[in-house]
């Protein structure tokens, strides 16, 4: 990404929307043709996730969401690791040139980028005769050695996930139409703030300190609680049994599962939180609880980390296995 | 990216297919959110460029080049900055997966990863409705404070060219027939050799230590030599004088030239060279055209920067000056 006369179409879009957001001098203003991340002893953490019209997003969803959308939700990612957000490259692919569109966009990259201090350092802008998409590769630091994995957690951990799960897959829903919006045809700001859940994702970058005191194994719900705590387990030889009644739900969540409007498996499944699910060693449990307090984030103790390598069992209030069809969302 | 049981669709696809290529530490077997770059005390130079079916690529362009390219021209810019790579990402948006498709694709990636010595470290393979859209960030280390910037070129240093110019454009004008390819058409190893150019370029990374240590500027040769100039000299706040006869050309190229199948301004202002354009002060020429030779890469002076703003001049064996409608290609 660069800009500079004699300006292209190309380079003057860059100068005028993403220019004021590459604040830090690493991104040498988009004149060059790369930029320096500055590591100062510390590990780079690296992390990339795409969002593609019609797969990830909606056609009609506003651009400012779309631009803070595809940044948090490597931000979710860097939060899960321990990482301190160091900076992100775009790559846009766009049909066309749209002022109205380009200046929403960068305005919400640009406050998400200033409000979490993650500087568009870079990207690229190409053309595309399909749909808009938007990818984003993030930085963060960690102290040498410090990044949490997924591989670290041990039996007897606490299995735990910050905020609420669901309400972005019910946000979803809404969008969708059908059975949902139609039961909260008469709650405006239910559906305002479940569909907000699922275009805004809240990354938890205030607890990556936090996580990577205290967890032994983390990663952000992106796909499905379900799938995602199944990959977190394989990844550290584990099992897990995890008491559904306990998992975070809003309460609009909650009233739509009293309802049978949703099921349980909508929840727990249907993915796009951008929550934390970690496990923290018992002894660590309250300290950790302490600075999430602090730092203003839910957090809740869903299960335990059990020997064995069998799928993750999600258990009911009488403790019987709950039966799933599916875990996550998968593209392929 | 990342695999582990229970394995999706894409988990599997990524185990399958990328895994392999996964070969830095850091990069935790692609069963981890993100990955960890180590940056020991030098700087990380970072770079992104994205390739869309029917915008860079052809529908039919074997997949196992697309992968090259794809990873090629971010090695460049890592070239012309001075940069030894040290990694990349990789986004991946698919129609479907094609397990023969996927499978030349990676074994291309695989080759270029190792000969280049930069593996993958991380990525994200998501489903689209349109284009194949392959979207690398490459990541590459430089002494502190060492990145070779656009903006450093002065008045009286000379500007070379590595490689030859033009062969890349030719070979995209042959794949889409017309006069090109019929001026051609009894020349099959010529065809070929061009077309090779445009789907596989030879970026410059032997040459990374010496451009860093002789040149003041330096940037890939992308969107055409002519804008590219341009560029460069507006980073810097010079101008430059370019003599048009010098530009190095393949034979197959000049011959083309002489018949008058394609103009100078298709050569220079043609794009995806992928060669390193640089600004050389004089008493460094000969060091670095010695250190060219030895890593057998032709270095060639086409013209000298100049003071002023105006516009890089681009003039004929008279010293006149041909004007061109076009400098480079824009995406908008």
């Amino acid at each position: 990404m660069a800009s500079d006369r004699p300006q292209s179409g190309e380079d003057s879009l860059i100068a005028r929307y993403f220019k004021p957001i590459a604040t830090d001098p690493g991104a040498f203003g988009l004149t060059d043709d790369a930029a320096i991340l500055k590591a100062s002893g510390e590990d780079i953490v690296v992390t990339t996730d795409a969002i593609v019209e019609g797969v990830h997003f909606l056609l009609d969803d506003p651009p400012d969401t779309l631009a803070r959308k595809a940044l948090r939700v490597n931000l979710s990612d860097l939060a899960a690791k321990g990482a301190a957000p160091a900076g992100f490259v775009l790559t846009l692919a766009l049909r066309a040139v749209d002022d109205a569109w380009l200046t929403s966009f960068a305005r919400g990259l640009g406050e998400d980028a200033k409000h979490f201090d993650c500087a568009l350092l870079g990207g690229d802008t190409v053309s595309t005769p399909g749909p808009l998409t938007i990818s984003i590769t993030a930085f963060g630091r960690v102290p040498e050695g410090k990044m949490v994995r997924r591989s670290g957690a041990r039996p007897g951990d606490r299995v735990m996930v910050t905020g609420t799960i669901g309400d972005a897959a019910i946000g979803l829903a809404i969008l969708k139409g059908g059975a949902v919006a139609a039961a909260l045809s008469g709650d405006a700001a239910a559906r305002e703030a479940l569909v907000g859940r699922y275009r805004v994702p809240q990354p938890r970058n205030v607890l990556a300190k936090a996580i990577r005191d205290h967890a032994s194994a983390a990663m952000d719900v992106s796909d499905g609680l379900a799938g995602d705590l199944t990959k977190l387990c394989a990844a550290s030889g584990v099992s897990a049994a995890i008491d559904v009644p306990s998992i975070p739900k809003s309460a609009a969540a909650a009233e739509l599962l009293a309802r049978g409007v949703v099921g349980i498996e909508a929840l727990i499944a249907g993915g796009d939180d951008y929550e934390v699910l970690c496990a923290v060693p018992e002894a660590a449990c309250a300290a950790f609880a302490e600075d999430a307090r602090r730092a203003g984030v839910a957090l809740t103790s869903i299960g335990t980390v059990m020997t064995g390598t069998e799928r993750a069992r999600f258990l009911d209030g009488q403790g019987r296995d709950i039966e799933l069809k599916r875990l996550s969302y998968s593209h392929f």
